[in-house]
């Protein structure tokens, strides 16, 4: 699990849309969790039956096709990542995620000169490595923006050893 | 598991919208699935960053909010509904299914006159009720189209007994 962390319009989906290609071109099924940190976000699905189920009280709606599978569950609380990984990452070789700045797991930092200040990451965050344009240094390998072979050469090499893709 | 089975056009989804408030009015948690026979149906979700993962390579996409956890995965082949059970029933009382007419769980069929000629189950399909608003007999209870506190009845007295809602 590596979770890419910054503050809001940092362009953290923007990287995670250039490391997933890098991940599947090496061979790797990936993965990910985005956090959404308000309730109430909308999910639409075609056809729209699964949808009558969960406006009827459905606790939970599985729409299962031949190539897909899709989920919708009420949760009273907040899970964890972690509890989603074990709960939902079978047959995964990665989970990338987006916006658990709180967790425990390695963290790449996303940082864009003129758009924050600072640095979201501290020592202790577990940050690994930072993605950015800016020159700051945060004790950690430093990659372009655009860098997604770089970083993830770093993650292959210190996370995924051991892991046949 | 029970499933909601009946020929296209004969109103599962319609029962399933009426036996929901009724198990959830009893106190079970319900989830359902519903097969999709055909690939490629789409799912859309606010905000869109879910979906710019999926796009860029994903095989499996989480959101998740305090109140909810919408799951899109890439399946190589169909999952059964025992496997799709198995994997996301957790903390479920009962799932309710619609179109998985094959599999050899308890069925309560859906058959409108006026629609279509005959019952799509015959003997040893496991049919357990018919939700009716014709003269047929198949040998099993029959309910009216409306009835989801008699279907409810029988499915708690015959299937949930021992749940305690």
């Amino acid at each position: 699990m590596v979770s890419l962390v910054g503050k809001s319009n940092s362009g953290k989906t923007t990287l995670m849309e250039k490391l997933l290609p890098e991940f599947v071109r090496r061979g790797y099924k990936v993965g990910t969790i985005k956090h959404h940190s308000h309730a109430g976000f909308d999910i639409d699905v075609e056809g729209k039956d699964s949808w009558r189920h969960k406006k009827a009280g459905a606790r939970q709606v599985i729409i299962a096709a031949p190539d897909k599978i899709a989920l919708v569950r009420d949760a009273d609380r907040e899970a964890s990542v972690g509890e989603l990984a074990a709960e939902f990452g079978r047959g995964l070789d990665l989970i990338l995620t987006e916006g658990y700045k709180r967790e425990v797991f390695p963290k790449i930092e996303v940082f864009r000169k003129g758009v924050h200040e600072s640095l979201l990451c501290g020592p202790g965050d577990g940050l690994i490595a930072l993605a950015t344009d800016a020159d700051v240094d945060a004790g950690v390998p430093r990659f372009g923006l655009d860098d997604a072979r770089g970083i993830v050469d770093l993650v292959e090499s210190t996370l995924l050893k051991g892991k046949t893709p």
